[in-house]
């Protein structure tokens, strides 16, 4: 086994109108590529992990940027493939203050959905592999992404990978026939370490904890008992947020026992999307550097500091986010 | 008398440096076109009213892309007349936190100020028509702007139509050789529902009430008793602002009775313009649909979020106003 | 009947990297919306022209974005319905010089393709139109697309409406299992002008005739032959092009007479999309004004004009049409 | 006499949407400042002479702008007035190929046309001077600018100063009740030099010269018949002309001899406005620094370079200008 | 004496990717000219100061925009060199929130670092000189930098002008074998005004106060025991900050007296460049202009003000500055 | 020996006010980055080769910004080094038809220029290499650019590796005291493909070749003479250019014979820089791929569709540059 991390996911554009517009105002997009487990690629792949990607991108000279792109980390992408539906994308009115964001989605017939799950070899694609990361979008595309992602995670197991997930369940996916809260579960049980919290073990187990502390530690008992293989939960929380101004805070329940870290404010808020990412991404290398807990308010920072890039993905170093975890403010000149 | 809300007023355009910078920093101006009426107008056609502006633009191609902009928000352009005078203007350097907005106005000699009261036909013009609103912006910027008005609220008055009025007084106008404050008395005298409060009351009245509830009720019943068409008053106040961040209230003298809403807090604000007509098209709005006292709250959340839009109008539909009223706190993305 | 044009067809949004860079240069992406046939309603509308358009957008801020542009020509945009599918789009990377543009879709699964012919009341539709324009495009992109078309033409056809066609053949469409030229053989026999030539007779009836003149006359006779309902045709040809240069002309087989404009010079072509939908907006009003050759003059000019104008749309009133036409350079300034 | 050149003339800014947009098809506009002979004193600074510039701007930060921007060329702006009245400015909607340029002024009405001519002491404005120019626009404008630019005129013809006019006629100024040509007639008896052809000279003398060689001879020597302050006829003609390529070439009637220039073409043409100002600050260049015949060819060049650079102003140095004049078609990089 | 100020340092230029984004997520810089001396002097300028900077710049176009640049402010700029070197530059990621901001140099060969002080005639160039102003950067920058400096200092000695100093001490310059505390309290010694806190003289005397009010009352103190000449300490304080948000103060120590001023809160940051250099700038204009409290207080402002305005130079008038030293938040739009 | 090509030079940073502005004019530079033997190499990975390039960076987030971009295009980039100068850079004034680009530089003190020789394992960097390309701007950089070119020159060619260069002489370098000639002479002497014509031979050699094909012809055995190392020679020729027009055309002298491409015409330019690196890409690719004429053909093509691509790299992939060379014109979209 190497150190390598492999993800799997859709590769995503996200166009967005300049500034605070909204659509009707706008005649150009700023655009990003990204896609929630390439966000944790590229972050890790940024700290000098080393990375492979897997997805299928359309076969034309947009999914030939996105492969640019992401080659642009370092990150391996030769198991990407290429088919001739289009690349997935989305639409992002992004909100300020009192005023929510918008996203329209054109993602469940482009190619990540289309992929072919024999187009994939998972042996050698998790060849070197030490983490394999998956989250609750992928399944929730298509039934072919699903049927790749299962085969990829039974690979995985065989092979002894260490399976970081981060399930999320989004009611605008699962178009295809298919029950999420089952699809989920089920992949959930190849895992072994969860980033989620008491919503994602609700949906996933049909229960109804409470999202207080003892809910969160009763819930991720409940989710051990029922899914064994999880050997460790990591969450993270946001208070008292509005478009423009956050509180992050990570809690965890590893062997039997509950921490927390300290609540980082972000304000103003730059990007919200692919903090999850941040955090997930900031938790293997928390994992694979330090202890359990020090990768907990690793994540915690990681997932704080991205607020303050545009786009998707965090483009910090570790060193960044150390800082940022160590209490730099962030009202100096670094010259 | 139908449903349709017509509009009476400038189209002018903003022009306005990217960003924070100052103008001498610049070598591009954002351009929106707005007036106050008329923001009054785009916002209500975008929460689906029958809306109709009324109008003189210029005879050139800015004065059709104003045209064309109108027509984008499905509001009747048909009365609006054009002439050979140039279309009305400002700049805009936007400020920031301690440091003030500041404007510079291009419109005294405009295709407004120059328009041709036997130009339209007001009969047509209010045909169908529930509610008439103006501003006290009108009356001040030409002789023949008043005199316009003046015969539209005439007609108005005579064919039993809702006169909605918000009659700020602005010093940098009446250049033309009128009394502001006489003229807006006239013309209030012609309206049933009053925008405004203890400032313009004072403004128009001579009076000098202090602006606590008490001097609001009080200049409110004073109102009434020399303008006795006037069957409602409704007020926004602004508290604890910088350039960039803003608290919103409104409060309201109806029936004998006060009454006020909540404060919204808006950090930070995106924009400032504008944001009074909103709070207006909110109340139009509102009372078409729900109680007065849901209008003003009504009202009350669409001021708040137009802080959050660049340009001068409120681009948010019902159903998002109805969430910020509803306490939504922005601080999720609509997928 | 009345003077109404209706139009129907996709509402497609173009996206593309600013300037001459290619994507992987890029972060951002100027948008247009467009369409074909709505590239013809909109050239209509700017010229004058009463206007309709139907068809199906996406049921989110972006449709919504797409039907406020409409609406900002002033065309009648109640039969555009909403689903929950996405808009249609294509990236476009604009060649120059000997460097060929590129174009990536993401139309074939979109609201449009998806759209439910039992949605359009073809009757009501069509009440007071003088003129209703197809193309080969929409056909191509969905059966569902087709079969609602087919049923707007035949209930034109008994309406004794005019039918202008542009039957282009696109091989990059046609994926859902119809014989492009079977189906454009059935449509095109509902109609009573033909905007094209001999490539796209050749692909309806499965003839060979040579591009030259002699070839377009005998291929119109055999069409005139073949689907008698036709009445005129109408041709453009483009001669000598590179990416950043053109010449136009216009030829035409009318009354069994063969007639021709002369050759028009674009340098440099600033977009060389719709222009084809400037020849064919340019025609039908030179048919509703003019006589047919002056109609076929004016068409080669509107098609000239649009290579200048970025997008897919000819804002260009019918009035710089004619100065083209009557031989102006373009080297003046109009004060 | 010292060496300065004055100038006097509106200063007005250009607002123009970027590329080959349509103003309908933008949300920002660029913004150049300008004005005839702003434009000859800027090129003449840029070239290293000593320059002064008489004008009236708005006092606001418009106004601010624009002097900071005259500033910036070293010129002195002393002379250089404010008052409450906007600053004048115009959109320019740019041409392409075939399509032509469209301007919309906003002039009428500003601080120069509000200009008091009592608010300047020309015979400190003149002091140093050698050279003063002028043009047609600014007593087209309104009588006050009229009535001072007649003061300084008088003032400079006492103080022996040579007095250069480019009397260009505008039929879309000339509002204020005036006739442009008796006027200009007037005006250009106080000059001694004379930078226009045979328009402007059948203008000014309600002659019918034509426009070929011999017309301009003819047209020159009747010039200086009616009027003999005149000393020197310089012209310059452009051929071949579309939006977007032009031919240049100089010609002159000078001490009873003809003499032209070479043509020069420019293709593509960048911006044609303030093509005929570099001209004219190229011919005051050449006169101060070369013979009649090489000023004329050094004027014909800084016309042909001037169209390569966006803007009003001509950014080149006399080094860059003799380039051109010597025959370096840009082909190269100087590095 | 007169009353100009000169100021004496590099010319800089500042490129930074748009937005809060990070380099590798940009195409494009926005750039601005600045330099802690040249912030200095340009304030002064734009609040109506007489103002002559001396510098040397690279003799390409990137120096010449500089000065056509520093001209706009109406800055003498006779006494600005050129020579074969390039222009000083800096990249600046600018920093959000916990984010800090990111500067990478690139001056240490350029132009000004390579000046040659026998181009310098320091009696000419400080004739009718007031204020002379220098900071800590020059002399860090090169041995040429120091000499040069040290001459005129010496010289300004001599003509008995004030001298001020922000000794600003940077450990990424000094590369070129000198100590700079020894450098810096021997420059320091030829000043009159020291503008600068603890940390600065801690450095310059190799003392250890604490920064707290009596840290700084006895390192001035001790300042002036060691350095006679110095005969005030102004300071300026910054609290509680974010890359985003700011709290300012100053402080002083004159004639054995302390006094500061009221914390003034600027939320959001827009630009931290240059506030120090507004302090300076305002406190010598405070001093000609005010008493030794006033002009601190009036410091204060333009410090606070400065975070508002993008680039290194504060854009705002003396006037705009005393609306924010009497408490105005920013509120309001100016009209 | 394996099938990568290497490529050794400086990695620089191009900025550029954006369209045809002057400096002057912009606010903000667009930013390429690029360099002469880079161009090459990304041009190569373009096209499907394996490609190593080394180079030295700035340690800073510049260096690393480039890093990530050459890792775009999958080019191995583990042999660049990092040190603490700044990453060198130009800026760029492009020019257009009659006007000329300019360039100014800050190079000779950059992160290339302080290189360390020891820092570069050449055999390791060479390892599986068949082409080695350097050329002559390297060597004039600085003294360790050149000892570290010659390292590597030497265990190239004892490694039995092709070595290709364009050993351009630029008068602008050679600044650290040695002669350009002569070294250059003695570095060709390494290499097996010379990539250069007339100029270059006649600088190397001291000779004095004509330009025409008999010179060309006379020049190429007389250097085949002089270094016989030199297998081939393959020289671009450019013809009728200004800055916006171009004809370019290849010749060769290949074992005795002479061959010569057609001319090819690009109009407009778009960019003219690096389009000398496209045709070297072009002809390894083809002698790689192809035999000598169709090389010289490819190369061609592969210059001239340079021509069309904004900044240094051609982006273009061997397809798109075959259609160039087998005729196509550009005028068509490739949907």
């Amino acid at each position: 086994m190497g150190n390598t991390i492999v993800t799997f996911g859709e590769v995503i554009m996200r166009l967005s109108p300049p500034g605070n517009r909204v659509m009707k105002q706008s005649h150009e997009m700023e655009f990003f590529f990204g896609g929630t487990e390439l966000n944790v690629a590229s972050s890790l792949a940024t700290m000098g992990c080393t990375v492979r990607h897997i997805s299928s991108v359309s076969d034309d000279f947009v999914g030939e940027s996105a492969v640019s792109f992401i080659k642009s980390f370092g990150i391996d992408t030769r198991f990407i493939t290429k088919n001739e539906h289009p690349l997935g994308l989305y639409f992002l009115e992004a909100g300020s203050s009192v005023r929510a964001s918008r996203i329209a989605y054109n993602r469940l017939n482009g190619s990540f959905a289309n992929m072919r799950a024999e187009h994939i070899d998972w042996e050698k694609a998790l060849d070197g592999c030490e983490y394999f990361h998956w989250t609750g979008i992928s399944p929730g595309i298509s039934a072919a992404a699903y049927e790749t992602l299962k085969e990829g995670l039974k690979t995985a197991q065989e092979m002894g990978i260490h399976i970081t997930t981060d399930p999320a369940y989004r009611s605008n996916l699962w178009k295809y026939g298919k029950n999420g809260s089952d699809i989920l579960k089920e992949l959930v049980s190849y895992s072994t370490l969860f980033i989620g919290g008491v919503n994602e073990i609700n949906e996933i187990l049909g229960t109804q904890f409470s999202s207080d502390q003892q809910g969160f530690i009763e819930a991720s008992k409940e989710l051990k008992e029922q899914i064994p293989s999880i050997q460790k939960v990591f969450d993270k929380i946001r208070i008292g947020v509005t478009a423009s101004s956050q509180q992050t805070q990570g809690r965890a329940w590893v062997h039997d026992q509950y921490f927390e870290t300290e609540l980082l404010e972000v304000n103003p808020v730059v990007d919200r999307i692919g903090t999850g990412d941040a955090f997930a991404a900031g938790l293997i290398y928390g994992l694979m550097n330090f202890d359990d807990e020090k990768a907990l308010k690793f994540a915690n920072a990681a997932c704080a500091i991205k607020h303050t890039i545009p786009g998707d993905i965090n483009y910090c170093s570790a060193e960044d986010i150390l800082e940022v975890m160590n209490g730099s403010s962030g009202g100096r000149i670094k010259r």
